[in-house]
């Protein structure tokens, strides 16, 4: 029986949950693995905060020395969160030869690469499964069963707020406004939610799974980003009509051997296992040359869910043998980045026209200039002087679309009120 | 770089997807793991079969010998399938200290935990990711991410024939009769489908899955068995107007500290995620004290997705350091199974009564006699002289339900058509 020493930073929902299913589950590691793991030391920033009882026999100071000098401790679990001080807990532990496992998926985001390196270097392991889509094990996915394949798009719902905020607007025909606000009584959604419904949070782990999927440390500007917040029922009814479901999708897509990566609302056809999707669950749907389409599902968040991801790292990490363990599989590579004139997706486009004759003749002709080819047309009764105009295309870059955005935006008479993609659906699985 | 020899046993589909892949990927084992693969031989049982132009470049022999004898071959993999000589091919390899990779279900449903056993003793691995769900990697998720959590219920969709057919109807409006065929035109059915439709190769699946997630070698006697041959476009229609599918589910649940064990048709509410699970796919539901409900939705046969989960069992073998690689995690468990008192469920109940006064009080009789109560009656226009009703009971179990069903038997002008139960859906990662 081998014993390891942990040291927690943190002692929130997540840190708490660690440390509950630690006690609960200590015959499973002795059974299953032969080794045991203590939770010497705890460190917090306030030490007068109320803490579940259940916490009450571990050893809590607020002296990170207590951890980083601790030359016992074998496995340090970061769960403080934020970018500053998460990351000199990180690189001090991973310097003092401590393997590190953590949630924190803004750090991650921009820097897991670089981390995973200094980790390697010192010979000891960087995990953080907790860090993407909470309780779903799709890093370890990526990085084991899938090892061997090329992938070729990940799709993912990765943020729980903003599908909540979706999935009750569908259900119960109410205003993005009312969805917010039973999203935040809920405690779902924060008194702030830009980072959930502008896509912010989804483009951190979309950082984190474009990485284990395409071997590139991806920078958030280089995702094309859009939010739900001017989505309306009239939108969900529109699209579903045509057989579609509105989903805030994490896309990262290989199109002619270029990376193109975005997170926007995107048009999802109804019988796809991704439209089915509801509320604060999470899906990340992943096609492979030789897998072809799989999707995990799962809680995106929650105490139990996401402790257990951190508890399963800590099993991978005891359990990969004496080599350093490696999270992360994924070689760095050389994709290169998707252009505009990569980006090439059917497109659902909302306008509002004035309500006079030819109004649809120039209209037509705008997109005509960039050779764009209509699937599907729909022109509503007016409301007062101007008509609702919803379009599919056939697929149609955005170096095709930008300068037909640019016209209409100079024209008069129309004007453009949403412009997503379609998802796009790969063959995966059927090569030959 | 350290290289493995490999002997296949086998060149089917599977078998010439993995020389595929082994050949198009080796830039990414060099890569990712410093390893190469190498076939240096590969045994059929026929040599004058038909083989595909890529697999041309292969040693191949009807010799086991040439395999088993070669002491320079590190790594087995079985593809034969069926009982007898895989058993033999399986037990030889691991005792001359070969790993050994197979996707044969059949076998190791019974015997998986006696080879595994052989493996450990021989300090070699015993891998079979393929032989469950084909490309979905569910054993490697309940072996590694899933190792900590208690997992309280399985339910799998894991027969993509039965689930063809059943998707077919719903959608088409077709029969069972039309659908078999079309599965049958298409490939996805045998002449005989006996195997399919009836449950029998979703419960060796299983059984495999009932081992990883509960630590038991389960006798396919003890799995309660049901298919799908008796059911009607009525059926589908009835249950979908109270917001269910029908799906052939393997279910694996503990009630009360036991553990039952199903293969039936189940009554899925329609927003479960494995109601959306269509046509050939198949899905895994797993429900973990700690995690939550997870799924895993993909390919559960086919070339590619098949053998791309050999491939990376493969990589897991030679990734798992110097101890003896362990596929299956879980220790022998001593969880005892349901009995008819501990089967407890809602139930669907389809019943033909002869149509005259009294027939609905004679009816509701026999169930009050067991004390089980009913959530929901249609009773629908007559046809000739009998009328079609349809009850949905609150939870009740097999010990309350079989005098009913006796009784019903022998009385006269009553029939029992159906009875299937509700998917039982679980708390999981609800705890505190």
């Amino acid at each position: 029986m081998k014993n390891y020493r942990i040291g927690i930073f943190g002692l929130g929902t997540v840190a708490t949950g660690v440390a509950k299913i630690l006690k609960e589950q200590s015959h499973i590691y002795a059974e299953k693995f032969a080794v045991s793991f203590e939770i010497v030391q705890v460190v917090v920033h306030n030490l007068d905060k109320k803490r579940d009882p259940k916490t009450s026999g571990l050893t809590i100071s607020d002296d990170p020395k207590t951890i980083l000098d601790n030359p016992d401790i074998d496995i340090v679990i970061e769960l403080v969160g934020g970018k500053t001080a998460a990351k000199t807990i990180i690189e001090k532990s991973l310097k003092a030869k401590k393997h590190v496992i953590t949630a924190n998926k803004d750090l991650i985001a921009s820097q897991g690469r670089k981390l995973s390196r200094l980790a390697s270097e010192n010979h000891v392991g960087l995990f953080y499964e907790a860090a993407v889509a909470g309780g779903i094990p799709i890093l370890r996915a990526l990085s084991t069963s899938l090892a061997s394949d090329d992938i070729e798009q990940i799709n993912g719902i990765i943020n729980g707020t903003s599908n909540f905020i979706l999935s009750q607007m569908r259900q119960k025909q109410m205003s993005y406004h009312d969805a917010l606000t039973l999203a935040q009584e809920k405690g779902f959604a924060e008194a702030d939610p830009t980072n959930d419904v502008d896509g912010i949070d989804a483009a951190y782990k979309l950082q984190i799974l474009a990485d284990f999927a395409f071997g590139k440390q991806i920078n958030q500007k280089d995702i094309q980003m859009g939010g739900i917040r001017t989505i309306t029922q009239t939108d969900l009814q529109d699209v579903a009509e045509l057989g579609y479901e509105i989903k805030l999708l994490a896309n990262a897509t290989i199109i002619a051997n270029k990376l193109a990566l975005s997170v926007e609302p995107t048009l999802v056809p109804k019988d796809h296992p991704l439209a089915s999707v509801q509320n604060e669950n999470n899906a990340v749907f992943v096609t492979g040359k030789y897998a072809g389409g799989l999707m995990f599902y799962g809680p995106g968040a929650g105490e139990f869910p996401t402790a257990n991801s951190v508890v399963a790292d800590l099993l991978s990490l005891v359990n990969s043998g004496d080599r350093p363990a490696v999270f992360n599989s994924h070689p760095d590579s050389e994709v290169s980045l998707a252009g505009p004139k990569d980006r090439i997706a059917s497109r659902y486009i909302v306008l509002t026209v004035t309500n006079r004759p030819g109004a649809m003749h120039k209209l037509s002709a705008f997109f005509l200039m960039s050779n764009i080819n209509f699937r599907n047309i729909r022109q509503y009764d007016p409301i007062g002087e101007t008509t609702r105009v919803v379009i599919i295309t056939y697929p149609a870059s955005d170096a095709q679309l930008n300068p037909v955005k640019t016209t209409i935006k100079q024209a008069r008479g129309v004007k453009i009120i949403h412009e997503f993609k379609l998802l796009i659906e790969p063959k995966g699985g059927q090569r030959d």
